[in-house]
């Protein structure tokens, strides 16, 4: 027998979200520890003996290794809970999965991303997250802006000829695309356009599913 | 019966190396199309019809869709060809290889594509590749620098305390790295330190498997 492992995670993480909606679509409980990113308990002595990187999410397997990178977390829940699969289920939707969810990964949450890290006031010498401090580049908020915008008209466009990101099943190439559109409209203040309606017609949907509020 | 899959590379191509490595790893044989960068082919009607992103490496099925972006057509590989596996093999090591592998891709391999593409005289618009345009960023060629020399150390600390990037076997995180090594010392003037032993054995090890040469 071995004990559950402990996810160290935080409400206010777009990250932690992309592994508690698919912990919620999967119908499981791991155990949550929360990591108060407000307070930088992620820097603590504590917490970087779980993570030296002073990221999160990160899950602490009873009796391994940490597991951290939502990716790897979400591939060792696939494996241990392969019912409800969202990383596809043959060689050609497992592929699929994985290129559309690095799609929106790359072109649409890393440029929200780097938006917002670039611009923040209190993170002048943290533009990137992990062990390593770097300046910020004023001229990276603009050109995130510019790659976000350009990220939802390319979703739009797909969004137009499929249900769901990676095609006619739900998976984890929706989760971090609603991850994506939720942080945009409210760190970046940048909403889906009116006029994307294909983009608005899968927002409604699958944010309507329960896993969305976790 | 299906006909065999094609893959789209370039020789020149860091990211085509990724899979070739891959693909000689595993033993296997798969008919190869070359794109000729040097022409701007990737840019041509023919290819974007394969892959609209204009993009290396593309890994069209014989009687389905093209796969494209590395991550996708390893796990298309390794869900096809089992054999020899380089994802992992337990739902721990297939989380810790996905770990591992992104943590050389995003702290190594893309540091050094930034670096070099804010910096090509003939990329003053194309500083990201894909299919929208985007000026080069001057700052970021020194910060991408100072990210690759953390890379160095790091990894070097890691293979003080493994044999290979992900713990005991070979895998894709050896992959990654070493792609990552060899395009640091080629295109950033940028070879590992003199003073990093760990990683030096790492690579010697690694770099004189046949794969390397692929």
């Amino acid at each position: 027998m071995t004990s559950a492992p402990v996810l160290h995670e935080s409400k206010s993480s777009p990250n932690s979200r992309r592994v508690r909606m698919f912990i919620a679509e999967k119908g499981i409980s791991i155990p949550v520890q929360p990591v108060d990113l407000g307070a930088k308990e992620q820097f603590s002595d504590a917490y970087r003996a779980i993570n030296p990187r002073s990221q999160v999410p990160a899950l602490a397997l009873a009796d391994g290794p940490v597991i951290a990178e939502v990716l790897a977390i979400w591939r060792y829940l696939e494996e241990t809970y392969p019912d409800t699969p969202l990383l596809g289920t043959t060689p050609q939707s497992k592929a699929l999965v994985t290129m559309w969810e690095r799609r929106a990964e790359l072109d649409g949450f890393a440029p929200v991303m780097e938006g917002v890290r670039n611009a923040a006031a209190g993170l002048k010498d943290r533009a990137l997250s992990g062990p390593h401090d770097y300046k910020q580049i004023p001229e990276l908020v603009e050109r995130s802006k510019q790659r976000v915008a350009n990220f939802f008209n390319d979703f739009n466009e797909r969004l137009a000829t499929v249900r769901y990101v990676a095609g006619d099943a739900f998976s984890a190439a929706d989760i971090t695309t609603l991850a994506t559109v939720d942080f945009a409209a409210n760190a970046l203040k940048m909403p889906i356009p009116e006029s994307h309606d294909a983009l608005r017609r899968w927002y409604d949907e699958v944010s309507a599913r329960p896993s969305a509020k976790a």
